[in-house]
């Protein structure tokens, strides 16, 4: 079967069953209409980012929306295991990157926090372009799970706080003295959190506060990354010990 | 120690022991005097990108130049375990975003050949701004070693022939048949070569083609990741495989 295109419809817009007909409306729309150029009769893939998926034939189109007739429901079930990183803000142009690769790895999410050497001002919350990013990079790649995006306003103390969720926490610590790598054996059973530094790293004093909060120290190999290769690098880790997970 | 600032001087221009003076000319001195200020009786790290790296003593500096000291010399050995992608030529924005992973994962080498789904002319050789880009990356990030970077324009025929040159050859393939994941382990003896379609995947005949050449398919798991994901994903699992090699 070719592939088919794909196109996002928040949750709560689905249709409740199969045969029923949707009025799809808005920016995917336009997307779908002006730019792929679908015509009625041809099938479409839809996804609402929280697991459900559908097939839905065009049956009219029009310049602003489509009709479409459901034809088939899946819901994937939410992955028990998975990475969440929490990253150093910083201002960086490679953000967007990390959010493509953080979809197309399987990321469970990303909570920015601020650090003692972030550079830029770090928003109140989560930026709707964010979402808008993973969510292009959803429609690539057929992940069915949009990634969880937030932003720890309060630093250490809510990152801390933010860690009581997870099952397993890691701090990527570039330090002499930490000599256990990161491995996908860490990361292979239920939510495990990474914590990366932002560009320039962590201040001895926030890693320090940091393991004495739980978190432990792993180091990501001898060579100094950037912040978004020690971000995919970690995603790698969980996507490969994803592997045998079924 | 403060992180020293990197410079590249080609392996011809070493100067033969210790104590010597270099006169250091050309686009890296420009960079250190102009952008970096340095002034005299600073210590910096020059390196050859072929496991030679030296500190020096600024010395005197004039416009154009500056009289370095040779201080210490050091020998890395080169990596007996590492990953060459062989990547599907393609017309992409983030080339020089895999050189700069390429290098922080001290990957050795990248190759491109023309696929079947290859879009855009491929150049005759590698080009000087690759190697530029590695060049900064190693700057960065201290990799004593420069990947090989390589065209085959001679495409499955070519790619077959290089590939004698490793002790293991794998070929990543998004193909329902094909169920073995890459993992670390594949990846931790000798030299290993990874084949990476161009964007939109192998061609069945190639994929064939190369399995008859010898190599091993491979999958990188139920995600469609865009070429750059795969190779940077590779890379990190070469760069895990490594972490336990002293």
């Amino acid at each position: 079967m070719a592939r088919l295109n794909s196109f996002h419809l928040p949750a709560q817009s689905w249709p409740s069953g199969v045969g029923e007909m949707l009025r799809f409306t808005g920016a995917e729309v336009r997307h779908m209409l002006t730019v792929l150029r679908t015509e009625p009769e041809r099938t479409v893939r839809l996804f609402d980012g929280q697991g459900r998926t559908g097939l839905f034939r065009v049956r009219e189109t029009d310049r602003n929306s489509a009709l479409l007739e459901a034809l088939s429901f899946a819901v994937h079930p939410a992955p028990e295991v998975g990475v969440t990183l929490a990253i150093g803000w910083g201002k960086s142009k490679h953000r967007d990157y990390l959010f493509e690769k953080m979809v197309e790895l399987h990321g469970l999410g990303a909570a920015f926090w601020p650090a003692v050497r972030s550079q830029g001002k770090m928003p109140d919350e989560a930026k709707e372009t964010w979402r808008e990013k993973c969510l292009q990079a959803a429609k690539q790649c057929g992940n069915p799970y949009l990634p969880e995006l937030s932003v720890l306003p309060g630093g250490l103390n809510d990152l801390i706080a933010f860690a009581s969720g997870f099952d397993a926490c890691y701090l990527a610590w570039e330090n002499d003295g930490v000599e256990r790598p990161l491995g996908p054996a860490d990361l292979a059973r239920g939510k495990s959190l990474v914590v990366i530094g932002p560009e320039g790293g962590l201040d001895d004093g926030e890693a320090q506060a940091l393991m004495q909060g739980g978190f432990t120290p792993v180091t990501l190999g001898q060579s100094i990354l950037r912040w978004e290769t020690a971000a995919t690098y970690c995603l790698g880790l969980g996507w490969y010990a994803r592997q045998g997970v079924k």
